[in-house]
């Protein structure tokens, strides 16, 4: 690991050669370091990306939507609806900005939140807006937790339960550590204003597969979430080897999952930019195979990292 | 590697458990194995998944829209509006059905295209449609091949340049083959209508990481396409070793690199579909660092996988 001795660019991010480029076209957003430095105009109107204090990130686009309009709403933005808060180019992510936050997708998996995190930490530091956080909301399984349970990560573990995260580059396997700003977790959970939930501090394990890595499966069949346990395509382990891997993952801390987190702590670590992730647990794998929930039990539990980060932001910007 | 060991259930995909589900919801795809094998309805037209013999899988939401009305004309299917023919139920995935063909969105990455093909190959098993075959079409980087050269994948490579794909399952790395169908290749090259764009049969290497592990970005400044080297918020590496590397790649046969084919190689193996890769080459890392193209080729390049595997899917069905 030779990640402490890298050299930085002017830009204050480990890449030198970002000195020498004309310009840097964020091709997965659409948006050029030109206009990350001058600002955008969109339907007539200028904006800039220098007062951005907040980047939410979530995988569903329908969520970020969410978002943008609860964000609105609460911060009391002059603009409420998500039609106008949208500055989304490509279709690669969906991308609103509500003043000082921006509201955006990462896709499912590591692969495809890291992109979004090059390009968002470029974008930040180009604008000068080098203090902003980054904060992913998701849903996840939970271990040794209550269903609607919102867990605030403290410890990020790879599958192989190991504070890293792993990457291939050049040929050669890279081993990063994975360590989660602590601070910002416990100011997000001291922020909570809606008390009809929990919240916890926890470890939580990022996997590369939904259905083989994760080893649990969130299953709505109609109305209710059904926890499917070996449901791929593609199983070969069985019922009980994943109950042992759980439990051991639970000893260690683990008491969610899902499939960014590493990546995150690893490139946020890397980069200079202090990171969260806020995830709702929507069962309890330890105590049963089959947990369900309604419908809107379902909604309100994915509604609760919203909720609590939207505190948490009205907090910080009213102090 | 005991993949040839394992149990199948009665779908014939390799996972005994799923004989014992009472229903399956495929949760990504907001579709339950019921509607798989008996139909559904979408604004009172009864549909199934049983005539499904083509599922074409873009990483871009906009491009499965766009193959979706070229197929529509290609095979004179009478609804031929993407609006008429989506079929999406979640905002995961775009979805489109045009009689036998469904074209698919996968997003980005290895993780978001496994969720897919575990979802995809349950739904085309409990709809009875065992002989459809699985095409991803995309853009890729080239090594050694002129830009706009449309490569039909024969071997998958990962980050090592081996042909094999690694997961992570219950703390133990796996490491499955990552092998390709060699005739659905050659049959896809031989189908080649349009004779304005030339097609290679050559390896494509996988990568997890755009920025750092690719390790060239493509890299559109205004309307051209400027190839980036070291363009990331991380970079560690020299120009130097990045060029040794593609040079060692292209040494063991690989002509373009993206981000998902030893996944699909490898799952499919699996679950004994036939799928192929076919990627358009924007430029050639071997020749340059900067690469420039118009907007309007890039979009004619970004066309001719479509065109590809439009002719192909007309032949066998005319076949």
């Amino acid at each position: 690991m030779d990640d402490e001795k890298k050299a930085h660019s002017e830009l204050g991010l480990p890449n030198p050669y970002l000195n020498s480029l004309d310009g840097d076209f964020l091709y997965h957003l659409g948006y050029s370091s030109l206009e990350a430095r001058n600002g955008f105009t969109k339907d007539g109107v200028s904006h800039s990306f220098q007062d951005v204090k907040f980047v939410v990130m979530g995988g569903s686009s329908g969520r970020m939507r969410s978002f943008a309009e609860v964000i609105a709403r609460e911060i009391n933005h002059p603009v409420q609806t998500a039609e106008q808060l949208d500055i989304h180019r490509t279709d690669r992510y969906a991308f609103y900005k509500i003043g000082p936050v921006l509201s955006v997708s990462h896709g499912m998996g590591v692969p495809s939140i890291t992109i979004l995190l090059h390009e968002i930490t470029k974008l930040l530091s180009y604008a000068g807006a080098k203090d902003a956080v980054l904060i992913r909301i998701g849903t996840s399984g939970g271990i040794g937790v209550p269903p609607g349970t919102v867990v605030i990560t403290d410890k990020t573990f790879n599958g192989f339960l190991k504070e890293e995260h792993e990457l291939v580059v050049l040929g050669e396997r890279k081993v990063r550590p994975a360590v989660i700003d602590q601070e910002l977790a416990r100011a997000i959970q001291s922020s909570q204003s809606d008390a009809r939930f929990q919240t916890v501090l926890g470890g939580t394990m990022c996997t590369d597969d939904f259905f083989e890595g994760q080893p649990l499966n969130l299953t709505p069949i109609d109305c209710n979430i059904s926890q499917g346990r070996v449901d791929g395509a593609v199983c070969e382990h069985s019922d009980e080897q994943k109950m042992d891997f759980l439990r051991r993952a639970h000893s260690c801390g683990v008491v969610n999952i899902e499939m960014e987190c590493t990546a995150m702590s690893s490139l946020c670590r890397l980069t200079g930019y202090k990171c969260a992730a806020v995830c709702v647990a929507l069962l309890d794998r330890l105590k049963g195979d089959q947990v369900k929930i309604q419908e809107e039990e379902y909604k309100s539990f994915g509604m609760r990292p919203q909720s609590l980060v939207a505190s948490f932001i009205k907090s910080r910007l009213s102090s």
